[in-house]
């Protein structure tokens, strides 16, 4: 069985959210999942997409950008600007941090504004897209309470907070948060996208080239519960600080 | 409640699968989801990527594009190649068929081929991507029937069929197959993709920018069998004649 | 002397024109010439382009887009958009099919609108702009009497019909309608768009890396005159019925 | 009628070749058609395109590229370069040019050598292409004497020269080569490539939104004929100089 | 010691000023140093950038684009739009010429107008990017000159003339305008862009991948400095015909 | 006169380099000086560019990639991969940046390998392009001495360390080392990479549409060497503990 760094199969790698990582950012937070740390920033913008405009639809607009720095992975990744486009999977992984967040704040109550979400990982380990939520969540909320406290809104928006943890099956076991070589050996990959009320915003399971069954479904969903719960209270004792 | 053309909540819409379409690709099928139509091509190319030759994978390999036609949709859709790049949900989508189609057919069987499948919407009204791989699985069977009555295979490839369906929660209740009205109005929307042993090959579920309970995905994946278990013996009517 | 599936040189391949291809069109009709099948379809947004608009022009515009689906060869085509250009010979195509066609709309009468004509040729075998053109010019015509009949137009704003079709020289004989194999071994290709009136809207004739006599060119124009008479007509029955 | 300098409806502008305007190319030309000025330029490169190497055709290619230089009009045009893309008017013309000069070469005798001919506007007052033909094969001609001059070729693989012309139908008056203001008010425009031998290599003639009659063709390839023989005869006195 | 054409070590090469080589331009001149030789258009535009307008910044633009023909270097060189983009090096350059032109021309007085220039290289031999703004300077006045002329301008808009010469260190020893030999073989290469009143505007050396001493900087600036009033005294015979 | 947080003319701000910023390249820091921090890591790949393998040169090669995060500026700044290219200033700092450090490392001496740096601005204020090159340097060095640790090389490919800083005019005095809004508001800004010999790597100043003089040369020269001695001081005192 692949080793695991002495970790339980439910249990999560070391957690760690560093605020202030991004100071021009209205919020920010180097999030730490293991090895894999990404810098989160939340950037406010006093206007709104040209559809929305055009559309005529109120409030405010909310959107990702997700990147791997050329240096986060052990042979150099070739720069987006480089190759003059995004690649598939960052196109993917960005529509599921603007989608989570989304869910998490009041695009109504933000006024004419977009909240620019920009994910960098600085060291890739596996989890890069549930750490890139877990702390975008972090940013975005003290992206708003900047704002609040500024006079610009009257209350602080958010529905509610999320945040997301891997899954999978690896030798025919379920284990939580895998890391780079637990990722490449599992059969399964779920990411889990869960609010603080237990509600999911996100389930994706893939068995890539492989399949899997309903009990194996169950059992990831009840170990990334747990996971996401850990999380979101990690979150909470910065948020509460 | 939104109108449902007297299906009821279970029910599958219309569903056709016509072969032949596209007679220059080894194998394809127009396929139907009530009025959403697609066409799905299967063609074989006698070379792999570079990586596969670069890295010494043995083997062939399986690739999925998808494009909407300009006039499937009621107004007008720019082409990609008009905008010069392919979108993110376009992205998604056919990174989910190639997925899908990858875990249904045994590529080390193959030989050093290319199997590229093609799914362009002639029209669109919900669930182009569930038709799509419905239809792809049954295009890159018939293909794959070709090489081997050409006598390049000794025995079909295939190691599953599988097939897709979307599910979703439309005024609190969870709804079969959505169409493009109800996908609009639907406050969470799930695309399953499953095999004909019951596995699961993809789950994915997202609440858009609202949420969903764990009695809601239960009651999701349940209607979401069944349809596929629909679909399944449909392409098994048209496989078998 | 290449096999010409027993027709007379100066005969068309099987024409047929079936509307209603791409419902979600306001006209469309799928064109065959023989092998050659078109997806052709006519799209009126209620725009101009944006140069028409700072420049004062009135009344409305017409474009063509022309696409060959990747798997209308024998060999597969890669997509224009994964390429991220539309290639030279597309390009001289659409813009064919678009002069063609404004000289059969009378812009002046169509309002403030821009017809899309798509051309996305689902099986090549030669002659796949005279195909085009031909289909395009049903398609037109159909979406402008969708119009009238909405209230939206008071007449017809049809100044004549167009229709296009191949010639060439083969072994030394002047050929009606070019299939792929005479295509490729013809010493001369010519392409003529003609009206109901027999006009020329455009003569497009190359040597390619030859060079042909006036005497052929006489030849050639007589042919295909006749055979734009036939299109015209067939037009006519879908038209009139 | 509009004004025409004092020409007849069947003389030329004032016609120039002046050689050596790029001396780093091996042949190139500066071709005047009254106003309009075109640098054309032929360079040899000691290698062919890698789909000859691929499909293993012996012998050499030629290809041309056209371009406006941005000061070429009267209103300045953005560079190609800046707007990402060769806009679809410089491509058919371009392919124009390479199709027209590989009518003339005999590239089965120019070894494994790729001719680039690239023609850049300097001054456009009507009749660019026209200008970038006649000049182009002037060019290309004394590139190949160079390679025969260096003993790199035996013999100069010219099959025949080319020259070519506009002709149009101006107020009802078919008339010989022309400038700008008479191609904008012209209600026929065609360009004629053709041989040393009064054969033809191109015929485009289009009625842009109008159309026009066999007797107006006749009369305008009629013109175009004698136009090119001026022009064939002014090449040879520089040539044979 | 590399040949220098009997050339002293401070000695320019031949340079010329041909003023009119694109008439269409306001002002233009064909600059040559020695075997370089660049066309300098200047070509005024009655608006300016949006960024102007947005911030409500006033007066008038000035920006330059340099390029090289293909068939300015002896094997030739790719165009940038076949390429789709403009490569670092013309970046570099074009930035360069708009920044020196910018401190020649007194924007604030040419009104709400863009003063494009264009560097186009017709022959190479080291020293285009001084060649160019040198007679992007002439240029630049002839076609401010012509504004005057028209009663638009009531007085020249010139702060100062600026010229631009290269300087480096061959085998040891400074050298003025170097040729593209002598730039190949330099162990230091620098770029000087002067005023009338012998004030810099750039400094740009470079040891490339060596390095230089403060007296070879002293040498090269002196230098410089002379090779600049000349090139200033050749403009101003021009100007002052 | 502008504010300048209490330094003098003549002082750095606080300068500090952290080792270890991206452990997955083979060497890295975070560089600050003040305000601005960059990112600098360097990656090395066992292979050479294309060109060098064509051309048959020996030894290796280094480049350097630049890049702003997007939320390093205090209005979030639009990524390149989004615009799809690298914008004229960023290309202009990258090849400044591989100019100064291929000065520094002797790329004979590193076998068939490429040396990547990249340095991604996390926070700007001025001098971004300086603070990358001082980074480089250092993480290079550690790059290099992993190799020679792996022994993978015999000894450490260092010719010289170099460093950078610029220097500027405001309000009539030389400054060193300017933040953000003396940047602003300097009529003269130059950027000098010097080595610890004190030779010159590259010199260049730009008086922006403004000019300088001789005197103001030598000033900020002299400002310039002192700042960049410290500098190298800094570099020192980590790459020897």
């Amino acid at each position: 069985m692949p080793s695991r760094d002495n970790r339980s199969p439910s249990e999560l790698r070391k957690i760690a959210l560093e605020p202030g990582i991004a100071p021009n950012a209205q919020g920010s937070v180097l999030c730490s999942f293991g090895s894999t740390r990404v810098i989160c920033a939340a950037s406010i913008e006093d206007t709104v997409p040209r559809w929305m405009k055009e559309q005529g639809v109120q409030g405010g607009w909310l959107t990702a950008e997700y990147s791997m720095l050329p240096y986060s992975t052990l042979s150099r990744k070739t720069r987006d600007a480089t190759r003059g486009k995004i690649d598939g999977r960052s196109t993917e992984i960005q529509r599921l941090i603007g989608r989570s967040l989304r869910a998490a704040v009041d695009l109504s109550a933000i006024g004419s504004r977009t909240i620019w979400i920009d994910c960098d990982v600085l060291q890739a380990d596996g989890g890069t897209r549930t750490a890139s939520i877990t702390g975008a969540c972090v940013a975005v909320e003290l992206a708003l309470r900047a704002l609040v406290n500024q006079g610009k809104l009257s209350r602080l928006p958010m529905k509610r907070r999320v945040a997301a943890v891997s899954v999978g099956i690896v030798d025919g076991e379920p284990r939580l948060d895998l890391d780079y070589l637990e990722d490449r050996d599992a059969s399964v990959d779920m990411n889990l996208v869960m609010t603080d009320k237990s509600e999911y915003v996100e389930v994706q399971g893939s068995g890539e080239e492989a399949v899997f069954t309903d009990a194996e479904l169950t059992a990831m969903l009840d170990l990334g519960r747990q996971g996401i719960q850990s999380l979101l209270s990690i979150q909470n004792q910065l948020l509460s600080a």
